[in-house]
């Protein structure tokens, strides 16, 4: 298994020891090719799904547990993220295949398309769970000029993607193994993590529309400086959340100005706000307040704003049963475990929504995420690997 | 006139109206070699010395008066800026050509290199005057990379800029007509403005530095979030220059994120700032409590500050001889003219130092500028260039 990390981690690695998958650049899909060859080779069966997910089966007769997670990266993010569990999943496909066991459940292994959402984001999990609206793929969250060179380069279809959709039925569940992200199971001392819920998040594409003027011949008062209003707005956004959603957050992960240069009063701005929640009413009682926000700062400085939804994900609960499994095969592997909410997004959120799901974590060095600096050690990914294998083994053989 | 300005307004045309002639881009290098080739077509002699600055001239027995602006624009400007100081001197020279009148000084119609700073900022006028500084070159406000690949597209040679310094014994003198760029003609219904002084500048580029994280899992207060740091220091900077420094202007032109996606916190914001004043110490001070503003929300947001001087330019006084003469023709002329200060640079700027300089103003529409939507009615444009020509003859014939 670490030698398949280590290969992995070569594809798309950035100077600074992470990589760079951004969803179906060259990279990525170089990386996904490696999957389904490293799986062949072994003599696993491969499917690649009209959403573009890619998997290695270990076909049975019986309905299909799944074992996934993802090997996009954001722009510049780290090693585990998403590739620690499709590796280990591959691994535990390859330990039962050498078993010679005869499980009553097909293990796939999947690698789900645009996890991260640098263009649409859980792409490949929402067409499997047939939640993929057509007007998401109208307004992604990387823009239309990204997801249509994206699915070109990746040789998919826009029109078939949808067709990814299995049926309920088929499926006896869903098993994701994935770094913490956070900081809670270093700071308590466990090893692994029993992910209880994930939070919802919400997104919008907002743009700030002032007046592009001369920086040095229009006067403050007779500017409309779109770039001010849109660090108002961030600078008012940081507050609103601390002081009035605690354990909520809001981020602004991107700030794009027009004309941008020295001597220009900026035009336009273009900004990536993002909020979660762990509680569906909450959620929206953020997002609005985070949108008058936006609004109130726009009209202060005098410009206009556009808003636009660009992705909804719901709070979501995983299966208590599996939670109960996960946490019976961390003991009896002597490994101490914790309950935990999930702080970021993941694809046991869409397939939640049709079959039993749950999701293992293992420690993240300092809780550090979405960064070349993310860290695991390797006794914990081989940790959360064989809880992996021992929780598969448990539902397959409760799935009879 | 108006057909020379009609075919250099559709060489790099937006589709908004505007030009697109960013300095040494592909369109900005066209309009260039338009300039020469159509002064060559007319019987001028023409030069392009070793700083790129396209000349035609009307040659003499005598020192050189030149009568200059630019071609190079913002990246989404105007049509007027600099291209009407360009046509008007060349017509100022094709009408003394077709008088046959012999004038004491040399004429020299000049396209300074890189007016605008989209590289470096008055690069073609400071070298010939023998101001460019080489540190200047290795820090140029659009970066290294884009300043070392416009001077291979153009065929320049770095180290050979600085010879293009001329003695200031063979300049006579140095007249710009421009468009004003803001709304003071415009609001005093004066049809001339006589430029008594340029305020001077200075711009930095700053990078907060914190740390990337993913939006998800890192608690607003466990964040160092760069970009956060940089709109506190936009917000706090607009505040400091309209409540201390009356007059003047700061901008933040461009403010870049990364990575720059919805979900992670950036680790990293690059800040363009830039900051005015017609007197050189307010302006030293303003300079200093902006950049101890942008520290100040560093530390308060737990992020680095990298601050990196790129370009100053000192206010600067015209010759007060050539206003007077300014005045005197424009009132032969029979038109309204206004003594005003210029809130943008100029290359006169440059030439001040080394020779008497004038600037012509005429009104911009609104005091819009350095956007597509730039406009001078054509009346006034004809007008300025009428007193460009009187100007020029009266001066060459007080050189006598």
């Amino acid at each position: 298994m670490r030698e398949d990390f280590d290969v992995l981690a070569a594809i798309g690695v950035t100077p600074a020891g992470g990589v760079d998958r951004s969803s179906l650049n060259d990279a990525h899909l170089a990386a996904r090719k490696w999957f389904v060859e490293r799986a062949a080779e072994a003599g696993l069966a491969t499917r690649v799904d009209a959403a573009g997910n890619h998997s290695a089966l270990l076909p049975a007769d019986g309905p299909t547990l799944l074992l996934g997670s993802h090997l996009d990266s954001v722009p510049n993010g780290g090693r585990y993220d998403g590739a620690l569990g499709v590796v280990a999943a591959l691994h535990v496909l390859l330990a039962v295949q050498a078993s010679g066991l005869t499980l009553p459940v097909e293990l796939e292994a999947i690698d789900f398309t645009d996890e991260e959402g640098t263009l649409v984001g859980l792409l490949g999990s929402e067409a499997l769970t047939g939640a993929l609206a057509p007007e998401t793929l109208q307004a992604p969250r990387g823009g239309r000029e990204a997801l249509v060179a994206g699915l070109e380069r990746a040789g998919l279809q826009e029109g078939q993607l949808a067709s990814a959709r299995r049926e309920a039925e088929s499926l006896a569940g869903y098993l994701e193994l994935h770094i913490e992200q956070g900081p809670v199971l270093e700071h308590a001392g466990a090893q692994i993590g029993v992910v209880n819920a994930i939070v919802g998040a919400r997104s919008f594409s907002l743009v700030f529309r002032g007046a592009a003027g001369h920086a040095g011949t229009t006067p403050m008062d007779a500017r409309r400086d779109a770039g001010l209003a849109a660090a108002s707005f961030a600078v008012a956004a940081n507050e609103l959340v601390v002081r009035d959603f605690p354990g909520c957050v809001a981020t602004i992960g991107d700030l794009q100005l027009e004309p941008g240069a020295y001597n220009v009063v900026p035009g336009k701005a273009r900004v990536a706000l993002e909020c979660r929640s762990e509680d569906g009413i909450e959620l929206e009682r953020l997002a609005t307040a985070l949108l008058g926000a936006a609004q109130r700062e726009a009209t202060a400085r005098r410009v206009e704003l556009e808003i636009e939804p660009v992705g909804r994900w719901e709070p979501t609960a995983l299966d208590p049963g599996i939670c109960a499994a996960i946490e019976e095969v961390a003991a009896g592997l002597g490994l101490s475990s914790l309950r935990l909410r999930s702080g970021a997004g993941h694809d046991a959120q869409a397939l939640a929504r049709v079959t039993k799901a749950g999701m293992i974590f293992v420690p993240s060095v300092g809780g550090l995420s979405h960064d070349p600096g993310e860290s695991t050690s390797w006794e914990d990914c081989v940790n959360g690997a064989n809880v992996l294998l021992g929780s598969a083994l448990l539902l397959a053989h409760r799935s009879r």
